[in-house]
Parts: C-alpha cells; sequence; structure tokens
C-alpha cells in the first residue's frame, strides 16, 4: 500500500490557496499535516473557508511553523518573492517544494529580478529548479526537488502553442497571445480596483506595456524551439467572471502543416489535454473545476492559424497542476485526485 | 467486493441530467449502461455535454430503450408527467426508481391533479412511493421501490423549519418561506425569460400566486407535525446567478425553546446537514457543487424566529439527494460519490 | 428665465456620489461649482469617474472648501457622522442641505446614537430636519433647509407598505420585509467581503440581528400610523447584482380592503410609483438608473398580503430621490432632470 | 422653432428596438408615430417593455402598417433580409430610411449575397446607401436618403484602425481584430445558446472561420486606404456581460509615426470618439449606456502597435448611432438627445 505524502502548505488564505487545499483534501494519498498563514494563525481552516468545512480539520499555523520541517513536501501559495526566502532552508532538511508563485519559474537571475522588482534571494536555485508542465518536462520533474508551477496565462498559451512551436512550421515573430481571464486570477486582496461594483458588468484590457508571464511564456517556447530570441505579443484582460481563461493565439506558418493531425499526435498521450475537432469552439466552463486544457485549431488561410485554449486558472493554472507535478514527484498516477468532472452549469 | 449497480437515466440532457451523470460518473459503485433521450438518441453523451468528456462512454439512446428493463436502477431525470408513464412496467419488471421529477412526490392524486393539471397515471404507486428526504425518511427509502426525490425549493424549506416543526414549538400558521434560487432551477429551455439578456443583473419573484413546491412542503411539515391542516405562505423569487438556493424563513414560537441546541441534536448525525453557530450567515457559494445543506437560526425576539437554509438547487436540492437515496437503497455508505468539496470561489 | 441652483457636493467618490454628479449634470437647472473630496483633492473628477468624462469639468476640492457656503444647496454623499459635523455652519450661512447620508434621518438622537454608535452631534437639528420620502411630506420638503434623504430599503420598503398602513387595514406586529439589494448598495470600500470573487454567483442574508435602516423605517411607519410602538421583522440579503432592491414585504389584514384599488388610489398622482396590475411581478431591472418604484399587490388570502417592490437603490434610493427633494426645494417641476428611462437589458 | 421629425420604427422588439426606443422617447424633436411587428401587434408598447412604461405610449402596429408611409423618417431594427424588401416602397413615396440591419451595409451585391445567404432584394440602392459611421461619412449623411447603420463590431473596429489606415502607416496585410462582445450583441431569440445559464459565467470565442462583420470592416478599411485589398483576421468572442464591446486591434507599423498625436487629430473634432492618453486602457462600463467610443493606443515595439477601442453595442454600436445619423439627416446638432452619461456602477 501506497504510504501518504505528509504535506505542508504556506499560505493558504487566496483563491490558489483554498483550491489546493479543495484538491489536496479530497487526494487519497496526501496527508495534509500543517497549513500556514501569518495573518490568519490560529484560526480553524474550516472556519476561514467554510467550503472546506470538516474537510480540513487543522488550524492555520504560524509562518515559521517548524512542522513544514517534517513534510515530505511542502506547495508554496504565497506572494512572489516569499518562496525563495524559505526555500534553500526547506530544500536543505530534505523537503521537496512546489511554488505556485514566480520565484523559480525564470531561470535567468538578471530578469527575473527585472520583472519582479528585487534581487532573487537564491538565484543558485534557478538552474535546478524544474518549470513544472509536464506535458514538455515531465522526466524532469518526475525527480525534481524544487517545482516552478506555472503561471495561468503561460500554461493556456504554451499549451496552445507547443506544437506549432516545436515543430517548426510559424514564423516565431509573428505571435501573439490575446488572453481573457476571469478575476479569481487576480487574487484575493482588498482594493478597489476588484470590487464587484468596479469589475462586473464590464470588460478591459491591463498590463498590455507588459505583464510577468510574457518572459515566462518567452523562455518556454524558445526552449522549445530552439531559437535564440523569440518575442511575443501578450495582452491579458479581465473578464467578468470567476474563473477560466481563454487565450487565442494567432500566428503565421512558414511551411505547410497539417495542423489537426500535428496537435492531435502531439496531445495523444496527455489525459488533461483534449485537441477539439477542426474549427470548434472550447468554452471555460467546460473545464470549470477540472485539470484540463481544452484546444482547437483554426487556420485561416494559407498561413494564418488561430489556436483557442481554455483551463480553469485555478486548476490546469495553477492548484490542479501543483497536484499534477506532486504525482509525478512522487510516482503516483498522474490522474489521482484530479478528476473531478466540470461543474456545468 | 460490492457489485456495481447497473443504472440507467431517462432523460440526461437538462441541467439535473447532466448533474446527476456528473456525479454518477464518479461514483466507484455505478455501472452506467444507458442514458435515454428522445431528442438526442444517438449523440455521444460526451458530446453533447463537453464537460463530461471521456467520462461517459454512451451515446444516448432511443427513449423506449430495452436496457433500460436490464437496469437495477433506473433514474428519471425528465420534465413532470414522463415518469408516471412509465415507471409501472419498468417496476413490475425489477427495476428500482427514482424520479428527480414531481411526479410521485404528492401522495394525493387529486392534489397531484390539480397543481400538475392532468390526472395521474398511476394513482395506486403514490403510496408505496417515498419520499426521498433521507432526514426524515432513511429507512424507507432503504427499502423502497420507488423514491420521489424532493424538489430543491422543498429540500432547503423542510431542512430549515423540521426542527421547528418537528418539536412543536412553532405556530403553524406563522410560517413563511421567501425563497431565492439561481436559474439553473428553471431548466434548460429555449425560453425568452430566461435568456441572459433577460434575467440577468435583475431579480424578480415569480409564481407569487402558487407554485408546485409548496404542497410539497406543505405535506412534509403536516406529516410531522401531525397537525391536519397548514398552510404556510411560499415566495420563490429568481437571482441572477447559476446554481444556489437561500431559503428565508420565518415564524413564531408558540413555546420556549433553546433553538440552537434544537438544531444541532436534530441534525448530529445527519452528514449532509451543518448548523451553522447561532447568528450566521450562510452563503449559497459554500455549497456550490456539494451536497450540503447549511443552516442557521437566528431568534429575534421572545416569538420571531428566522432560519436560513442553503443547498445546491442541483446538488442537494436534485441530483446528489438522489445519489444519497441510491445509496441508501443499495446499502452503500451514504456518503459515497458524494463527498465533492464546494468549487469556492 | 429660472436662475441655476448653485449647488456643491461633499464626498463625490463613492457610487452614491458618482450617480449624484451623473444625474445633476444632466439637470437643467443646475450650476455644480463645488465638489469635495478629502482623498482625491485636486484630481480631475472626469479623470476619477471616466464615465462623467467632460460633463463635469471639476476638480475635487479639499474637504473644507469655501466654495460650499457660497452654495444655494449642498448635498452630502459622505458615509455617516461627516454631515452632521459641517451642516450646522452651512445652514447658519444661509445654505441649504440635503444629506444623503444617515445623520438627520432619525428624530430622536438617543435611538440615533444607539445605532450609529456615537453621540449626535447637533441633536437640536433632528426637529427640524425633513424625512425626504416626498410621498409622505412634500409640502414640508418644499420649505426645509435641511432634508434628509432616506435609506434605500426604507424608500423600497416604506413605499411598499404606506397604503396599508396609513388605511389601518394591517396589522401592524404582522409586518416583515424581506429586502435583496444589489451590491452597489454596500458602497465602494476596499474590503474583501465587496470583492468580486466573494460576492459573485452567490446569496447570503446578512444583518438579521439589526440593520441600521429597520429603525429609520419603523419611524416612518410609526408616523402614519399613529401607533405608538410598531416593531417589524427586517431581512436585508446581498444579491449578485450591480444594482437594485427587491422589497417583499408580508402582513395580516385586520379588517377587509380592495387593496389594488387602495393602491391604485394612493399613488395616483405619484409620477415616481407605478402601481402594477394586481398579481404583476415588478423586476429590478425596469428600474436601472430611473428613477421610479414598481409596486405589485398579491392578496394570498383572506387575510395575508404580500406586496413585492423594486427600485435602484442609487436612485429612487438615494441620489434621484435627493433631486427629487431638490427640486421641491427650489420650485421646479419634480421631474425636472429625472425623466431617464431605465437602461434595458 | 424646429418642427418634430415624423418617426417610425419597424421591429421594435428586441434589444436594438428597444434601446431605440429609449433614445428616441427622450430626443426633444422626434414624434414617435408607429412602431411596427408583426408578433405583438396590439399590443401596449409599454407593457411589452415595461422600462418604456409611459414614455411611448403607443400600441405596436401591424407590420404594414400604411401610417409608414407618412412618416419623415423610418427606422428598420428587423433581423437582415427584411428592410431591403420594405425601402424602395418608402423611398418611392418620400421617406427616409436608416437601417440598423446589414441589409445595405456592403455596396457589392455578389458579396452581400455570399455571406447573407440569397440574393439582394433591391441591389440597385446599394450604390446610393450611405454607410452610417459619422467620422468617415459626414456630409454624404447629411443628405443621404438611405442610411446603412454600422455593425457594431465595424464601428469600434472602424474607430480603432481608421488614423493608422488613413494615414498609410500601417501594413495592411498584418490587421488582426480580437473583438468581445456582452451577449446583447446576440439578439433576443429564445435559443438554448442564449440562456443564462449556458453563457453566464463562461467565455467563447465564435464564427472564427468567418463573420459577417467581417467583409463590412474590411470594405469600410479598404475605401480610406486606396488599397484594393486588405484582409484582415477578426475573431469575435463572446462575454459574459450584457452590453459593452471591447476591440483589441493588432498590427505592424511600415512606417514611423507619432500615434497619440496621430489620433488625437484625428479625432480632435469628433464628439463622440474619445482618445484616452496612450497607455490607458478603456473599460466598457464607462460607455455603458452612452453614444461614446473611448480608444487607446499602446506602441509595444517600433513596429507593433496594439489599439484598445470599446463601445456599447446597443448605442455607439446600434441605436445611438442611429440617432447620430438621425440628427445629421435633418439638420439638427449631431449631439441631440445623445448626451446621456455611462451608468456607472
Amino acid at each position: 500500500m501506497q504510504a501518504k505524502i505528509r504535506v505542508g502548505v504556506v499560505g493558504g488564505t487566496g483563491y490558489t490557496g483554498v483550491e489546493l487545499l479543495r484538491l489536496l483534501s479530497q487526494h487519497s494519498f496526501v496527508d495534509l499535516v500543517v497549513i500556514t498563514s501569518g495573518a490568519e494563525a490560529g484560526i480553524p481552516v474550516g472556519e476561514f473557508f467554510p467550503s472546506l468545512g470538516e474537510r480540513v480539520p487543522l488550524r492555520f499555523s504560524p509562518r515559521d511553523s517548524v512542522e513544514l520541517g517534517t513534510c515530505d513536501l511542502v506547495f508554496f501559495a504565497t506572494p512572489n518573492g516569499v518562496a525563495m526566502r524559505a526555500v534553500p532552508e526547506l530544500l536543505a532538511g530534505g523537503c521537496r517544494v512546489i511554488d505556485l508563485a514566480a520565484d523559480f519559474r525564470l531561470t535567468d537571475s538578471a530578469v527575473w529580478a527585472q520583472w519582479y522588482g528585487e534581487p532573487h534571494a537564491c538565484p543558485e536555485l534557478l538552474a535546478e529548479a524544474v518549470y513544472g508542465l509536464p506535458e514538455i518536462n515531465r522526466e524532469r520533474i518526475s525527480s525534481a526537488r524544487l517545482v516552478a508551477n506555472p503561471g495561468c496565462y503561460p500554461t493556456a498559451v504554451a499549451l496552445a502553442l507547443l506544437p506549432l512551436v516545436e515543430s517548426g512550421v510559424m514564423a516565431l515573430d509573428s505571435l501573439i497571445a490575446d488572453c481573457k481571464s476571469g478575476y479569481s486570477g487576480a487574487g484575493r486582496q482588498a482594493s478597489i480596483g476588484l470590487l464587484a461594483g468596479e469589475i462586473s458588468e464590464s470588460f478591459k484590457a491591463y498590463a498590455v506595456s507588459g505583464h510577468r508571464h510574457q518572459p515566462e511564456i518567452e523562455q518556454t517556447l524558445r526552449s522549445v524551439s530552439g531559437a535564440a530570441t523569440l518575442q511575443m505579443t501578450f495582452v491579458p484582460h479581465l473578464v467578468p467572471m470567476v474563473r477560466g481563461i481563454h487565450a487565442t493565439c494567432y500566428g503565421r506558418l512558414i511551411a505547410p502543416a497539417e495542423l489537426q493531425t500535428l496537435y492531435e499526435q502531439r496531445y495523444q498521450s496527455e489525459v488533461f489535454v483534449d485537441v477539439l475537432p477542426a474549427g470548434a469552439y472550447p468554452e471555460t466552463r467546460h473545464v470549470r473545476g477540472a485539470n484540463q486544457c481544452r484546444l482547437a485549431v483554426h487556420q485561416l488561410s494559407d498561413d494564418r492559424v488561430v489556436v483557442l485554449s481554455v483551463i480553469d486558472n485555478l486548476v490546469k493554472g495553477a492548484a490542479g497542476q501543483a497536484l499534477q507535478n506532486m504525482n509525478l514527484m512522487f510516482g503516483l498516477p498522474e490522474t489521482e485526485g484530479l478528476q473531478q468532472v466540470a461543474l456545468v452549469p
């Protein structure tokens, strides 16, 4: 019989945190031993998140709880910049780590510092950290001590473009990702800009001049294309709904390709990526609560391609993918604890 | 090892249907053998409901599929008036039946005919049918051939009022249930009144002059109160959200009572009913996708009481409760397949 | 030709404030001379509220702007407790005042202090202040120096119940107001509880144990009933929509009455109150952006009555009613600047 | 004193129809004499659309009402293919016409037939019809007998791209318009796909393989660029909100340009087009209910440009623009009846 994984969670009070707890609490091989929160220490988790109820019978521990060091695996569901200060000690003590924030996503510490506004606290770990997109790094994830869980937009866009970029049929300077996200992606902070009165019944773009997910996407696509440089246009938008990301990706072909076949073959053994029939329209509701990416390819003319990609930003775009990585790291079936059917309607 | 239950579903193309399939497809002891639909016969279920994907690898069968007769249990997720025409034959053939519509909810065929606008097709079965609210009929459900799954409003209201009515502390002529439901409760029919452009960003009451759930609630409360007559005021409203029912129930006490204790004791062994601390506010989101009722009691003065009750109308108010009844009928743990954590946010 | 009214607004950065500015900027006889905001002083109003654009070509002035003293009329769209500290000086200087907050709504300073948590700063003005519900106080408003603009719930509930209470046909101890409000009523403050991620797609009650609008409603109904005491049950709920209040009011008749006629006669000359046909269902969307209350009466049995009432909480429930009061105070047609048609869909 | 325009409306029961009636009923120089509806003939308009209430004291007339022929101006707010069958007779009788549908938007009858699936009924009028985008055709509209009111997407995209295309700085084969629309744009028909239960809380693309607004946009941009051919990529998406269009337009510069200046100069005298500061983010809520387009230009690199454009699809994208055209046709101030401030929140 499989021994349970002793799991700790740092920072479980945001939307990514509660989603991670939802999934961990339903995983057959997880023993959830500690959940820390600086602000909520002492509060029962099930009181803070009534949806979890009796399913997570713990109280939030202080941020520096020594129990973290006793875990086989620690998840960080914290703001950027927190994990990098705590991870070296945990790794040294024998824990493995999955960071759901951005601290270990970029391999170049100078680029990281530029986008995140401070020097990296442990740049020596950036080379070791494995980018946790199983569809490209499955083997490396399995043996990793430290996994950088991908961002939500980067997951949706990378899965949309991988087959085109890997196969070399794409003009790398033609890539545009016009992305749309529900507001749970903006987190759970008390700010005027996230009030229901401000963002419901409205639509807008943001961060056109530069979003931190852009270098992350470019790094991923560069790594699979072999190109030294690759610059894409990335425009995120805020959709008045809770969950879901829709990426509409544009590009130009430089070589003829049987696109539908290309996609179906690339993802034929990927259980969490569904390639829809050519010309279909994936909808975000069809992956709500599920660890799934749904893709459809549209060839508009000889050279113009549009790829549509949807995920639940909190599942395949965050907590679900983190469990997928955990399953790989601990030799479990990749689908363990991740077979929830989407909640429709 | 538990043998699987051979299950058939009649009419799986509405919102109750897809929710039933979502839950059945994740239940460890269910073998889903046939799903019928007059209109969609031949269509793969996973194409009609992309959220189900590969999880339900069947095609819709014609309405009169003979495979239904081979099932241990047949669910009807059909409009009112369909089940009563097919159930006698299925029962005669040895199937057991759970009807998620209203055909067997009222014990008096004359009352049924009055509210549903036609004579009942098999009034002789009304006495045998068991009203499937486990919190009052657990034993009878276990041995039932035919279970009438309660309506969504009746579930929310009955669970809110049972302790008060059973204990005799309530003035039975003082009961008011002001109820609010998300629009998935109105079903999946092409009608102007259900368009997003008509019901989003708006709130209204409906059916004040008489809703079919009213005699159902009154029947339940009469049965536990022993009173010959009991008439309540029931006003349903439409909330611009997909899922969830909130019942706000008002009444007058005729005897002093320790209400919080009364509720906690009444439901202490009910795993799907949570009694919140006195004065709390249940929110529908905290049960989204979960088979749970959350209740809070507010005593406003010596005699005025308000009870707040929330359920997911498609789960504890329909498909989830149907699985709970199935578990009871087939000797399974009552929570089997029903431990999904609510989807928040 | 009518001279323009010199108008000042104190505290124009909340939802009530921007709605007031929307309406004032379209009023033919208003000269908007100063808008103050402690936090936003110096910022162009049209930059802070892009919807106003060029229509309000002012910058926010500091809170203590001397220009306020030069106005014919000053509106307070501030949090509770602000107006009462500034009003005496403005009145002394010859300004007239409409307070959209609660400082002058209750006539009894002890009751005010109990509900608002501090002693009243100018209790001597409570007797002079006129409660600005034109449907009961039109004459007094016309000559008032100081008008207390009613709360949103109190407007919806009072208009729903006035005919029954004034005519003496109602059991005054039977009154229940089950009210539902969109979230713009909760204001524009950075708080977790008002995030879109928290309140969209969910429904809940709040403040059951006591809401500040309850004594306000009771005071109004007492004043028209002549009863020394009157206690109602008032339960507010939060609806996942931006605008709109729906009050569902319950009561028992103590004398026979022709209710539809009673309502139609009571409101026959009220241009902003529509009595719908008996048994109709008012919807909040039909008054979105309009200064209108729509009512429908349902008699359920010999003695049970339900009255449904909808308003836009920011218009007839706040800023629109304030302009209606201004029109009365300055001898303008009551409908001046208030004939916007509701925005549907 | 200006004589009133005798106005008729054909087909006033959809969302464009009710918006047109909302605006016409508030216009000082309109005498609304007849509103036809095949299905609703005889029904009071204010009963069908309670938001209009007493403001439109007419009943729907039969489709072939002779009163249409007595009008100075007839608006068609009908499905595509209706106006072209009735317009020749109306013009012959001396009426002028504004068609809010697509019958007269394309100048080439063969292209029209290809996209709309039938031969055009009066191709001889296509050359005379003036495309009703005042920002390019103001003079011609003033003297037109027949105005083709632009589509909603075409309005948002054309206004976004006009300065770039007119000035010749744009690579015409690089144009992409990724557009997002609220669901009121899909009309008011009883179809499953428009149910609140299907489209709320979800996001999807549609019509990627070809949308009727694409040839319309291309025709407009060709006409101002002088290019013989111009093909753009156009991908529309459905946003879970009622009103609003957001166009995100991408392109490559072929010549250096001072973009912000270019836009500000191009639109400096256009009262209904606001050019925001460089790098700003227009939001659809800021034009809700208003006849306004808000634009912002983002230059991402030497040659990559993104232009963001928002309108209310029912106002500047339909009924508001129709009134703007009417004002031009009848020599009224262009802003008459169109100065509503956006409804925020």
